[in-house]
């Protein structure tokens, strides 16, 4: 099943660091690519290409100037949508049955303001809780909760630089 | 139990905003206050008050010039003492021993160069993976996972305003 994560709305200087964390946990949770619209920014898309040349695995990031449209696209191709948002309905509910659908997904993060248009084209709105706090970490619970834990354990091929975890110092090697 | 987030070296400009998510983030799931180090934000302590204000709670900021002093006491004082690191332990092989140990907790988040003594200092450090990503998704996942997702239910007290989940549209209710 394909994943891929979708940013509305990205916004320079303001966004520049909360879009790179956004790209950073869909590549390490388990999406294979993103969509971004809002201003194109070159500095995001080569700091996301040097992590993925550097720790290995496939990701891609793509600029969208009208992201309704490719949204509707996306749809009729056969992709379910899931916006999260804290409007939505709790992801504990919902959950099951969107793992259950076994079908590719686009999982959508907002921006400020996100269009009416969103809330009635995404087939769920699903919030990670209904408190304010940050789409970095929404994105992250429902990926993990989607793959029920499995993505802790994916393993990014090609990789240059590898982490060996520890309990008490910092080991790291380089593969190539 | 007590959970204390410590966000450790705070930068300005440049972590506004991360450090405003790991606040969010923090009091969403379910810890009680955040310590942070780094420079003093009159700003982000007001935003964070704001939030408590309106969506409810008991949740605190305070600012902390001596970082390393201040976990050393609190270890004194009995409180394990765990450190999220990509170079550290993975997470699924250490929450559940985490998760039983019955004592208050200080989960501490890194910003740039976190010093050695911490990795020293920590009773556990902890990787959720062990890939670059986000201290946001880092923090998010841990509390996620230590309270096995019944933060997702938690109840916020004295709240002015208040999310009412929907499917398609958004409902806020003022209380008062």
């Amino acid at each position: 099943m394909e994943i891929i994560t979708f940013r509305l709305g990205h916004r320079l200087p303001r966004d520049e660091r909360i879009t790179t964390h956004v790209c950073l946990v869909a590549r390490t949770f388990g999406a294979g690519s993103i969509i971004y619209s809002g201003q194109k920014d070159h500095s995001l898309e080569k700091s996301v290409k040097t992590i993925v040349e550097n720790w290995g695995g496939n990701f891609s990031i793509e600029h969208e100037p009208k992201p309704i449209k490719r949204l509707e696209k996306l749809k009729e191709a056969g992709f379910s949508l899931v916006h999260l948002s804290a409007y939505g309905e709790p992801i504990q509910d919902k959950i099951g049955e969107i793992r259950h659908l076994g079908r590719d997904i686009v999982i959508i993060v907002g921006g400020a303001k996100v269009p009416t248009e969103v809330y009635q084209l995404a087939d769920y709105n699903i919030g990670v809780t209904s408190q304010p706090h940050s789409e970095v970490a929404a994105l992250a619970i429902f990926l993990h909760e989607y793959a029920e834990g499995k993505e802790l354990e994916k393993e990014f091929g090609d990789a240059k630089i590898r982490i060996i975890p520890q309990a008490k110092t910092k080991k790291v090697v380089h593969v190539k």
